[in-house]
């Protein structure tokens, strides 16, 4: 068995995958990433290493008529040759429309990520499978490092995650229905969101085993415009950093993987501080629960801890976290920490959290249409890294 | 008061600095962010903000021989000027030979910080000014990324830290005199190293700082020579990536404080979580008390709490942590995650981690001379960032 397959055999172990009764969706856009994946779990389910249900989906954004119908007309094409059922997606165009006032990339990775979950959903498959490589990490990271990010940004791509509950919270909790409801509470249910080649595959490596299987790729012409960030991240950028360390995008994938962990193990400990506090908090006050924060308390802890306090007593009086940004925490967190009383912040929904004596309290608002209307903008599904330099809440 | 006076003033306040009765060392190399911070000094003492023994100090590194005279001449000339007392030390021949081994620019910082430290003892300073700006954090952090770091790595610079205990740390503790041997051991005499800019200045402020005095600073010819990392760093790196976000030293500065505070937040959990998990071992095993630790217990904590638990383990039996460095620790993780059993890891003094039925022992050996000999090479007063990649233990 070629080294490929057997790395992502090893892979599929660690990342403790179902090998068989199961249906996954690969995402397969035509390019070398892609296809490499499709051959991939093309041989291992040939060597019986893999006995599963594998849809292929492919996205036609509409973007560059001709050359998106000449992609798709190549994923149908060799989706049929090697056997494989095939979803297909193209995108509307009013969508585009609707999300005008987002960028480019952004929104057609919203609308891509929207058709495989949706996919994923009608399947009942156990997860997607996405061909994010090596380069693809480190391209993340630098993103992400640029635009200014902590530790979570810095965590960049991760090679699992469960993706159902964020689709879902897009919608209203109240226009969910009885069944959907059922599958937020029901963790099994959850779409998983994996990235078998993050963590060993290198652009070249998938490009080579393309070509040992003498299957020609597609090339997006997107790569090359240097209009996009992230082309000129790769195209200079690494190139430049290469001079300094031939290994970097190896280094910065194993820089982001240290980092995750360190972000993993500060939430466990956060939650596990904030649950004791608000325990305590909710023990001695019994009348006004949960509208009040004690400032000296909130003094005393870890900024990440008081972070995660203040989150979760937000989603306690809101009933939720909608269009509620980091920005907005820190407005809170300056208003923990300002000398002068009676102060306030507003958040995105109207709602106010006020200053007094040496508390915080929480003052529901009604709603106002005009705001809540542009919400879907503000989520995506790779969560954006919060620019740190913005305080404007 | 200029704006400049203003900010490190704040800075002062904010890093909890003696006001009065105290003195401090200020490291002048005779460039301007060294110059503007000495002025700077001045300018609050003459304004009766600061009450204290000030003491420059000059170190000539006797690298270019009429360069280096001239930089002594000057800071010689203007710390006269300003009336300042001055502590003057020049690298002795002899320590460059001993120190071949190490690359230049950390042989010339270890002989700097060593006087930087030896006179703040003498003087019974209270701390040790050097002027590294925002400008020197993004550098710094972006040679640990380069390189391969985590959290600890990319921390960067810290504004403040104690000094002392690490530079005792270098003699063996057998030669500390009782007196040195009670300084370790009461936290108040330990020396703090202070970097009064790092959170605010920009190089063009120091400059314009210097100016604005009427004061000429000196440049470094080694600022210039691209034969450097740093300096590439600096002329190459930084303009590029300034093209995605011109305020990039800001943004990489902040980035770091912001992993500097979720590395507390870790190691504060760590320390927690690691003291619990060795009052258990002792608890339990009074007979060979420190000698072994569960490979369970081991497997279920996070990464850094299972670092942290080795690295306390090992001090507890070496006596010490010399020469022990990251790659030692990751060989033993290794040892308790492999499937052999009966495997062995070799520590530097030649002493043994073994796994067996269940269990890590340690065992310890003769130490041998010709491995000790090159300890000094691998102790820097900046602790470097671990390559991450060898795993050669």
């Amino acid at each position: 068995m070629n080294q490929f397959c057997k790395n992502l055999l090893t892979e599929w172990r660690k990342l403790n995958l179902p090998f068989a009764d199961e249906t996954f969706v690969v995402a397969v856009s035509g390019g070398a990433d892609s296809l490499s994946l499709m051959l991939a779990v093309n041989e291992l389910k040939e060597r019986r290493k893999l006995d599963l249900r594998i849809v292929i989906a492919h996205f036609n954004h509409n973007l560059r008529a001709a050359e998106s119908e000449l992609d798709a007309q190549f994923v149908k094409e060799i989706t049929n040759k090697f056997n494989f059922e095939l979803a297909y997606g193209i995108q509307n165009p009013e969508s585009k429309i609707q999300n005008q006032t987002g960028n480019l990339e952004q929104n057609a990775r919203i609308a891509r990520y929207e058709f495989l979950t949706e996919t994923a959903q009608n399947l009942d498959a156990y997860g997607i499978l996405t061909a994010h490589t090596l380069n693809d990490q480190a391209e993340t990271f630098l993103l992400n490092l640029i635009r200014g990010s902590g530790l979570d940004g810095l965590s960049a791509i991760k090679p699992i995650r469960s993706l159902e509950s964020r689709v879902l919270s897009q919608k209203s909790e109240e226009s969910l229905s009885y069944e959907e409801k059922s599958k937020i509470r029901n963790p099994k249910s959850k779409i998983q969101l994996v990235r078998p080649l993050l963590n060993w595959a290198k652009r070249e490596d998938t490009e080579n085993f393309c070509r040992l299987n003498k299957i020609e790729f597609r090339h997006d012409a997107m790569n090359n415009d240097l209009a996009f960030k992230r082309v000129r991240i790769r195209k200079i950028l690494i190139p430049l950093l290469q001079e300094f360390n031939p290994k970097i995008i190896e280094t910065l994938a194993k820089t982001s993987e240290l980092l995750r962990g360190s972000a993993e193990q500060l939430a466990a400990s956060s939650r596990r501080a904030a649950e004791n506090f608000s325990l305590e908090e909710r023990e001695s006050k019994v009348e006004d629960e949960i509208k009040n924060l004690s400032l000296k308390d909130l003094k005393d802890v870890f900024p990440s801890i008081r972070r995660t306090i203040l989150r979760e007593w937000l989603k306690d009086n809101r009933g939720n976290l909608r269009r509620l940004e980091l920005k907005h925490i820190e407005a809170v967190e300056k208003l923990i920490f300002s000398r002068k009383s009676g102060k306030v912040v507003e958040l995105p929904d109207g709602e106010l959290v006020l200053k007094k004596n040496g508390k915080l309290y929480f003052q529901k608002t009604k709603v106002e249409k005009s705001q809540s209307a542009n919400y879907n903008q503000s989520l995506g599904f790779e969560k954006p890294a919060q620019p740190h330099s913005e305080n404007n809440g």
